[in-house]
């Protein structure tokens, strides 16, 4: 047994609540000693010394170098004591807060039991209920559609179509956003979400003069309104982009820490090293490398209080239900608490998604976001899906490995995405191969968590990196991909279904195949990928998935009363029924 | 290699800041692997693809299973990107957030390096100061000394040094505390920290039945006043219990619920199942199973405003200087944050000490205490000075396991003890064996973390579980044992020195002692303990230690000009110069 792969911390992602008397534990052990079995032994803290129950542990998740036992349990007395008994062809082991040892003294155990603390209801983290089957549309605002056309229109300086510049504007605007509400919705849609909207001079507006008005290029407060009230009438949510990080050095604040320098009142609104702001060479802190965009002191009160308003404005003026959170990794966790905490109080289903690129474990523990953008997932499509770097086993193992890295209530609000304005397109890094798009659209929508589609991916639209993957929207061309389309609708219906809004994740390689269980009850829907090179006759079902992209989706037991084993939809062969 | 050892994790107790522009990084290895060279390689989040700057890593700590390379970083960008590189036996592997690699692709690393989220100003949990050289003496009020002779003695129930039963009265009081505090500073003590004070039908004041008042056989406001303001006067400063997660059932909000049931607007206060409370059988949550303790809900928000009140009045009123947290691991981390803040708030260095008996990561991340009780140290301390189950190798390890669960910024705000009113003495573990205790005193003294004497210690007084651990202070007889006494107050007298607040723990074994090193700029002491059965002659110092307990201090380059190699102070031997 590798003793020193055994891992498990209480009160942490290997051990949390899902309600006050639910917990989930899980037990990290190397992947080769699968062999071993492991037990719960545990009880009241206040008994533990002298009466335990011992439940057995199953695998749950396996990557590539782990293997992670868990347990779901319902408790009666949260003041919850345990340690684990691993058993080895025989020989029992004890694993405790000291550690793998040979015996345990359990008369002593105070010292050195897991314990987990007892659960508070406000330290329980929910799950903010919509999330479960939601399928954003993230929209480009300056590149999806131009719906005034009676507008001033001088600050245009591309044509609707010819490929951008990183400065170059083409129109799109809130009015053609409301104009295509019906079409997004079609999609099956349930959320969109937009790139910032707020006052700039720039096309991404990422550089915001003034957080309290729309850009007038994209309209104003009641065309916001209205883009919110027509949604919402067709089932479906706004959010909006959270720039906090930084701000564009012609806000009025910073404005007026170039003109009066240590003097202005705003002068510890920024990170400034010298009496005035100065460019070159820069001498305060700044977005990557860009000067016009000048960091926030979120560490300032005076500084989140302004944000703080910012956030609940928009709730209270245009309803919106949801911030994603720009560059969230370089913005003071002490303010993220108090936004949370602000947010919440006003909209409690307003969802917070931050834009971490990595793990956000210290984020997503009940006292920040909600979620974040799940890039770790799209590097994986990348690699299974478009470069063909893994295999199905090496997929299941980095998607699990992944999965582990945050409690339940936070997999259930990731905001899962193949791509965004910030990388290429992810069809065009398939080399433009539709299947394999469709086959990481069917993965994704049976992922736990939300789906993100960047708008045009329906089509598809091709993108390198920006400004390239922000492209207009080719609305006067054909309708695109019907196929593609088609099966969007199908997948995006599937969400509605509880199996993929509250089963389990199980990932694993069957025959060559990616396989995908999610597991609620006594439902089981399992996906099946096929990645390789051959057909492959499926022992279990008698399903037969052609080469390279192939899928199915299949219900063990459908609860919409389908007969048992029924094939629900599948990529690229034709339907055929079980046989 | 052992792959699969391998630990890392950003924004963690593996890695986290000591200012706005310094990082400690931890890598954990297996304790086999002591061979590999490890890197760090890393650089600014938008350059790492491009340049990047490698340094090497040194162990800094050993437990019993794995090493943990270290190493500070002074950053002129906090933006900052990493991967560890790790060499064996001149094959080269990579340590990333997607794990052990052979190759790495550095041009898609923003997908999968380490990355440490920018360092805002007010994410740097800072260092009580105080706390670096403190030495608590933590008193059982109603056993230390009996001073207000004209009180009302009618509830007294025992004669002064007689042995305690659960609900025996002494008589000891604030008033007592107060003639003894220049006793209490002549043993070199800087802060007392007394168990619970408020007004309380019990002896130990757990069950509190009215916050806003000492307890009359105790004192009143003006008594914890004057005794604030006479300790001040001493330079030492005075920590009070606070009791949050519990009350006494005759809490004036407990029995108008007792009284009203669910129509009383206290009924949310606390966890009942039913109308009204009842104990045949207890229907409401409680402290362990103690119904005349109900357990007060501080997920309501009532609640906690009433807790932070109580927080704030007492800093106000007495202007204490902490507050330990009875039972902290069972209250609401949503409101130790809000206490934390509140308190904070007002008095900045006003210590948090949370009453949590297990590794507490998960609340001193710098949003809630500043430090814990450590038992573990305790735990640590009896198995190697009193029970005989560590060896000098064993014990160093224990210790350093123990030592990197937490922060820098935590380790020394830490309250180390080997005892309190919850355990035995650690005395009548050691079997009476006052040299083990002074050894023990020892390394507590020269440890990071502030050292806490449960009352009488220096006697020493021997004492069983609770409430044989709570006997009276013997002030009639004897002074006690001289040399002890002298002993703490020489080792007391350590704690000015700029290397035991600041200096680096390392902990080793060498020739069969356990070796503590405290390394600070150029000055370095070192800590010998013997615990074998044989004398020992040391190699580089040749310092002689005798078998069983004997120890010295000793200084590599005293900053107070001494000679170098000066030996500070030992135990059990008498003192000698360096050969």
């Amino acid at each position: 047994m590798n003793k020193q792969a055994i891992y498990h911390i209480p009160d942490s992602r290997y051990c949390f609540p899902t309600g006050t008397h639910e917990l989930v534990l899980r037990l990290r052990m190397a992947k080769e000693d699968r062999g071993c079995r492991v037990y719960l032994v545990s009880a009241s803290k206040y008994e533990f010394y002298q009466e335990r129950t011992c439940q057995e542990l199953s695998v749950a998740y396996t990557d590539s170098s782990f293997i992670y036992y868990e347990i779901h349990l319902t408790l009666t007395d949260v003041r919850f004591a345990y340690i684990f008994q691993i058993e080895e062809n025989g020989r029992l082991l004890y694993y405790s807060e000291d550690g793998v040892t040979e015996t345990y003294n359990f008369k002593e155990s105070f010292y050195n039991f897991f314990q987990m603390p007892y659960v508070n209801a406000n330290d329980v983290m929910p799950t903010v209920e919509w999330m479960r089957g939601a399928v954003f549309y993230q929209i480009f605002v300056e590149r999806f559609r131009m719906g005034n056309a009676k507008k001033d229109t001088s600050y245009l300086t591309m044509k609707w179509g010819e490929i951008p510049t990183p400065k170059s504007f083409a129109g799109g605007d809130l009015w053609g956003i409301i104009e295509k509400l019906d079409y997004i919705r079609s999609l099956g849609v349930t959320a969109v979400y937009l790139t910032p909207i707020f006052q700039s001079v720039s096309n991404h507006k990422y550089d915001i003069r003034d957080y309290y008005r729309v850009d007038p290029s994209f309209g104003d407060l009641e065309t916001l309104k209205k883009l919110v009230f027509e949604a919402n009438k067709r089932g479906m949510r706004v959010v909006l982009d959270a720039v906090f990080n930084h701000c564009s050095s012609s806000l009025k604040q910073f404005a007026d820490v170039m003109e009066k320098g240590r003097k202005s009142e705003y002068y510890r609104w920024f990170l400034i090293e010298g009496d005035f702001p100065e460019t070159e060479p820069c001498n305060y802190e700044c977005f990557a490398a860009c000067d016009y965009m000048p960091k926030l002191n979120t560490a300032n009160r005076q500084v989140q209080d302004f944000l703080i308003d910012i956030g609940l404005y928009w709730i209270r003026e245009a309803d919106i239900d949801g911030w994603r959170l720009d560059v969230s990794d370089e913005v003071s966790h002490d303010f993220w608490r108090r936004f949370r905490k602000a947010i919440k109080n006003q909209k409690e289903d307003c969802v917070l998604i931050g834009e971490n690129w990595h793990d956000a474990y210290a984020y997503l523990r009940g006292d920040q976001f909600d979620s974040i953008m799940n890039y770790s997932f799209t590097k994986a499509c990348l690699d299974y899906f478009a470069w063909d770097r893994l295999d199905a086993k090496a997929m299941a193992e980095r998607l699990s490995g992944n999965y582990v890295r945050n409690t339940e209530p936070v997999n259930y609000m990731m905001l899962n995405l193949l791509d965004s304005h910030d990388t290429l397109r992810f069809y065009t890094e398939t080399g433009c191969r539709v299947n394999r798009l469709i086959a990481a659209l069917a993965l994704e929508m049976v992922y736990p968590g939300a789906v993100c589609l960047y708008y045009g991916t329906e089509i598809p639209m091709e993108g390198g990196y920006d400004p390239d993957s922000r492209r207009c929207f080719p609305w006067e061309e054909s309708a695109g991909d019907i196929n593609l389309v088609a099966q969007i609708r199908t997948l995006s219906a599937l969400r509605k279904n509880p199996v993929i809004q509250y089963g389990t994740l199980r990932l694993s390689e069957e025959q060559g195949l990616l396989c995908v269980r999610r597991i609620y009850k006594r439902d089981e829907v399992r996906l099946f990928v096929n990645m390789t090179e051959s057909t492959v006759e499926m022992k279990d079902t008698n399903l037969r998935l052609p080469e390279t992209t192939a899928w199915n989706l299949y219900s063990t037991t459908n609860n919409q009363l389908e007969p048992e084993g029924y094939l629900i939809v599948e990529g690229q062969i034709k339907k055929e029924e079980m046989q």
